[in-house]
């Protein structure tokens, strides 16, 4: 049993779906969420850069004694995370192998499509820890750099999202796939309009949903789960511009997020 | 008369626009033009972060010796060209100013738009330089979040960028404008579709234009100017991700960008 918290970061607010997935999976479970939104986004980041910035918000994160740590970040996964478990004394998990497990036993076909920002995708780590898990699988990767600007405006149903979604999707469809990994925490935002525009054959894997239940999982094993009796506390910290933060928080977990802590990491740095 | 190079700087690569229209209008003026690639977008940040940015790039162009400095950036330009023009000991130009003074004197009606990030339109920078040009003008300003992930997919003409801008220009041409300032260094490249959309009445105001007039007064008044022998060198350098920056950095200026340099603002400053 452990009372202390768990932290999650992401390079900006997005991760919050995975904290909301969190929230709900484990209501006794503490949580401290750093969101780097001064430096936001990571996907057209060079790695070595995304390896540094999610060094110094580890450090930060350890300063706030946490239990485990969940990389909320699908950049900072492919970039950084075997880096960031070498470094740190606590449990690191990422979004991508829990993604990628339930897309590879959830699809029938063999044919399976991941969508993700720019760097995910050309980072290749949806593709390579889905060929891990089944060798034989056919892959079909697509970059849609246009879903997290339109999530942000809040344009889920949007004409012009179904335009965009529509071209995006094209090699998806064009594919077969019946399983499709939702490789970018702002996607689970989109999952109604994706599945009407991909009908009920294709199972939409929501990577943060399945980060949630490993990190379950996780906890009981190394019984670092809190009691029954824990009341969970919530803290939020961003690294610039708290009302947005605040506000767009409101919208992907669906509760307050405040109030959310202003943090320096150059600062803090030591 | 001076040869030493022009600096400008911005965000990341939509202020080669800016750049674009100085090579075009002031072909003898070498030129050292620095993105911030590693921090873009600036629109989100807050007015403190962006202000030490830009000084930042400012004391890196002072060590390449330019004679003055162009602020390429709308953001950075309203949060921090006072700033910036105090610091500086050569002269510094931002892009409001001359975009705002071409709208005035443009507009017929007295009714001028203006488009932006969202940082630009919620700085309120163009509303205060067009009525400090003209008092009695009506401004409407728009936010437009996605033109610039638009610009960057290089869609610029696809069916789902003209339904965006459907939305985005509704209350533009609800209040009867007949100027409108593309307040975006990204925008130029959505003019052919905006012109389409708001017909000949409206007449586009292209703050890079405007811009690179401004600085050929500018240098012009002060003896600046390079003399007519001059042969233009141009350089660039960016802070993230060289290879996507001279890739953009093309379909931008419509002439090869590259080499490229790597630029570590963090370790030059002193």
């Amino acid at each position: 049993m452990n009372r202390g918290p768990i932290g999650i970061f992401d390079s900006g607010i997005g991760g919050l779906t995975v904290a909301r997935a969190i929230y709900d999976l484990l209501p006794h479970e503490s949580t401290v969420y750093l969101g780097d939104t001064a430096r936001v986004p990571y996907g057209p980041k060079s790695p070595a850069t995304v390896r540094r910035y999610s060094a110094e918000i580890l450090a930060w994160l350890e300063r706030q004694d946490v239990k485990a740590v969940v990389v909320a970040c699908n950049t900072a996964t492919a970039h950084a995370l075997p880096d960031l478990q070498a470094a740190s004394p606590v449990p690191v998990l990422g979004v991508v192998a829990p993604g990628a497990r339930a897309a590879a036993g959830a699809t029938r076909s063999g044919s399976v499509g991941v969508i993700g920002t720019a760097g995910t995708i050309a980072s290749g780590a949806y593709r390579n820890a889905l060929l891990t898990e089944r060798p034989d699988l056919a892959v079909v990767e697509q970059a849609c750099p246009l879903f997290v600007p339109l999530v942000e405006e809040g344009w889920f149903s949007h004409p012009a999202a179904r335009a965009i979604a529509e071209v995006y999707l094209q090699p998806i469809t064009a594919a077969g796939v019946d399983a499709l990994v939702l490789g970018c925490t702002h996607y689970p935002l989109l999952k109604p309009l994706l599945a009407d525009l991909l009908g009920s054959g294709v199972a939409l894997i929501d990577s943060a949903e399945e980060t949630a239940r490993d990190l379950a999982g996780l906890l009981q094993r190394r019984g670092l789960s809190a009691p029954s009796d824990a009341v969970a506390t919530h803290r939020w910290g961003a690294t610039d511009d708290v009302e947005r933060f605040a506000r767009l928080g409101a919208l992907f977990t669906g509760r307050p997020v405040a109030p959310v802590e202003l943090v320096d990491l150059e600062a803090t740095a030591s």
